[in-house]
């Protein structure tokens, strides 16, 4: 067992933070809230982005890159995006470095000052908008199903690794149509994306929704998201996809001929994930041994480790996985043989279990003898002995079983702690103890605000698809169409 | 053909940008010196990606990501390093902006100012090598083989799409090593890395070299680099790999105990190709029609027109097309059937060929008849009518022979573009010329200075493996061991 790793139920907080770091996933850099990401970690990621990249293509968008600096004057333009990020925005005002003067060192060059400030991408909005002026004329040019992979910078304040980071990275969808009704359908068709992701490669159910107008991006008409439930009772929202309206086409002048020859502004969505679903996937899994990965996305399905005394058992052993990993690798599966001699297997053991890789097997000398090998499941921590004819079939098999019973799992918990909640007093002990709360509210700001200034809940989403259901706001007792889902979040 | 595309012949310069612009690769955005990668040029850079990153992860490398921003103290520590580096870097002095006080708009908050400027990477050694102190304490962890894939800032005054924009896509490999030996071995490794990308996939020979010691990155103790001649006979870096010795371990303190139980400093190298390889492929094979692209980095490999005067035509040619198409694709071809109806085939043609699509086939009535398909290869501008009868087949191969025969034509530009030069005069002369020129160096930076400043020619660089030979330099007379590679660059 991973020595000292604190326990979920006792600390949450600190148990989250271990994992990340002994699992070897990232680390806080010197530069303030920026993240290293290491390998581990970042084949992890690697393999989110290659999954939704395929899926994003499927969909029809195609990728592109555009520049890490927004001119000030071109955050300006659309007033509540600009008011939105003004106040977390990293700057560049200087753009040379010089010897200092009086003494060591380089000091920023005064003559070197930037005539209009750069602010670093907090979102990428404004600078692709200002381009799709030059792109977009006719309807002919529409749709514009345009992506991006990048890094962005928004200044926060208190950070976490992955969760709430000063950098992070990100692919950003920015897409441009000719109709109100084609731009609703394209942020719908997105969330549904991530949400698709969410479930069958990450295994978090998730629910679909529309966020309060608090809640919205700066300068969106509607903002989607998807809100997942931790294992500590509060929810992470996964991703967002917003319907941006005209807003932005008409803040960048981006008008086109429509096919009655009539000039119209374009229709916009963006939406996005980010290093945050490494956040999710360590949460929404994990167990007080460690890392708990989904086979899809483990950069190491298969860990394969000797058990031996002496180096004649090892090369015995080794002349028997050597053949069975090129197998598992013909039939497309991830595995690694661990015969490094400086570390004996119940470190092995540990280590592959804090790392989360979803399959063991375990080959000492009885096995050679009997033709077996032990197959242990991160997901369930069981072991069994298994006949080594037909292992690469019943591996295969297996994997897609952990994968389901993982998904299956974090469902089940979510049903369990979802709650119908009906009285303020009743929403007060239950947001103590966390989940989600479905309760109705009277579609005002001013309560919501008084809510979560109350209890630190706040509303994750209105339900897509929910049910009409007639009812009186918790607080207010003023009347209500439907349910809400209340949490405490990420 | 492309209407009004400049000829090379006439203006190369012209020529170059008008393919980046017509062909959709990029543009300049309206940010000073950063540019807009577009999809269709995002798509090539995305193909050399993956097949580098494959080259990197089969010889032991691992991703990882590391911060934007270098403290100002970080790039301080390595002298020459800052010193190379200062005059060229985008500092970020401030972390908000707030509402104007004297009216409109946002102003730069001055109560946000940072107590230490951050610059934005031009590179990562700094970052990086701060990171390795915690990772590195044992042999053990030696060697530590990472590369990052990023977008990187340097202000450059005078910029052109792909070849030296201020924010660039690039990846930079940073090692760390037991003993001196494995850290040259891994320079010289990866620069092969770089060599067989450029030779095998743009299809552009390379020169492999030494940097003189002006040329050397700041900070390397050498800097090795592969070259390559572009049609107007400039040479274009197309990659370094630079052995770091003990420089950065040394200013970033990361010592590890050796298998004597010693400390010691770690030995690094550094690598790295940018976007500029897209400035390569599109300068080393392209013509007065257009781009040509090598088959392994076409987005699309083979497109099909078909040749039509009434939609029953082209019912008829889409039925037979369509099952072909699927069979190029299931042979693993990158195809696309145009069969937009609001286009004539010779502007489609004239399109495809701008866009370098190594193979167009084109079907008419006739075709559809005789069971036969037109097949033009961009490369050599050839047209043949082949039977439809194992069309598949001879697609695979005639790619193939695309990928090899734009190789042989590169290489063979540059061997009558290569000169041996023995007197000044003759220099002077051939300079204008263009082309690389193998001359004598006396090994001094004054001369090569010199030689600079009368002819804008630069030592690209002192080719590997080249044989010794007894002569004298060009300028001053004074022995030389054997010949450099002289040219004028980009």
């Amino acid at each position: 067992m991973a020595k000292g790793l604190p326990k979920r139920s006792e600390n949450y907080s600190e148990w989250y933070n271990e994992i990340v770091k002994r699992a070897d996933l990232a680390e806080n850099s010197a530069v303030r809230g920026c993240m290293v990401i290491k390998p581990y970690g970042f084949a992890i990621w690697e393999k989110m982005q290659r999954a939704l990249d395929d899926m994003f293509k499927a969909t029809g968008h195609q990728n592109a890159y555009f520049p890490l600096f927004v001119p000030k004057s071109f955050l300006e333009k659309e007033e509540e995006h600009a008011e939105g990020f003004a106040k977390e925005c990293a700057v560049v005002t200087h753009y040379r470095l010089k010897a200092n003067p009086d003494g060591k060192g380089l000091v920023v060059d005064p003559n070197a000052k930037l005539e209009e400030e750069l602010i670093i991408r907090p979102t990428s909005e404004a600078v692709i908008w200002n381009t799709y002026r030059n792109w977009i004329q006719s309807w002919r040019d529409l749709p514009l199903l345009i992506n991006q992979w990048c890094n962005i910078v928004r200044w926060e304040m208190r950070t976490r690794l992955f969760l709430r980071t000063a950098e992070f990275l990100w692919q950003e969808g920015h897409t441009a149509h000719a109709t109100e009704q084609e731009a609703i359908e394209e942020t719908e068709r997105m969330l549904g994306v991530y949400a698709t992701f969410a479930e069958d490669w990450i295994g978090l159910p998730v629910i679909k929704g529309l966020k309060s107008p608090n809640e919205r991006f700066a300068g969106a008409i509607e903002t989607y998201c998807i809100e997942g439930l931790m294992q500590d009772g509060k929810a992470l929202q996964c991703g967002t996809s917003h319907f941006l309206g005209q807003n932005f086409a008409r803040a960048f002048d981006v008008k086109f001929v429509n096919k009655d020859n009539e000039q119209e502004y374009a229709w916009a969505t963006s939406w996005g994930v980010s290093t945050r679903l490494m956040g999710a996937l360590i949460m929404a899994h994990s167990d007080d041994q460690g890392l708990v990965l989904p086979p899809k996305l483990a950069p190491i399905q298969v860990v394969i480790v000797p058990i031996y005394k002496s180096p004649e058992d090892l090369a015995a052993i080794s002349a028997k996985v050597d053949p069975l990993v090129t197998e598992l690798r013909a039939a497309g599966i991830l595995v690694k043989y661990d015969d490094n001699d400086n570390q004996r297997s119940g470190w092995k053991f540990a280590e592959y279990e804090l790392r989360g890789v979803p399959v063991r097997l375990g080959l000492g000398m009885r096995d050679l003898e009997a033709g077996t090998v032990e197959v242990a499941r991160r997901d369930t921590l069981t072991k069994e002995s298994r006949p080594l004819d037909g292992i690469v079939e019943h591996i295969t098999s297996l994997l897609d079983e952990i994968q389901a019973n993982i998904y299956q799992k974090a469902l089940d918990f979510r049903e369990a702690n979802t709650f119908r909640v009906d009285t303020w007093n009743e929403f007060k002990e239950q947001i103590e103890k966390g989940g989600f709360i479905l309760a109705h509210w009277d579609g005002t700001a001013e309560t919501e605000e008084k809510i979560k200034n109350e209890t630190k809940a706040t509303i994750r989403c209105i339900p897509l698809g929910a049910p009409s259901e007639e009812g009186s706001d918790l607080l207010t007792g003023a009347p209500s169409a439907r349910r809400v889902v209340f949490a405490r979040a990420y």
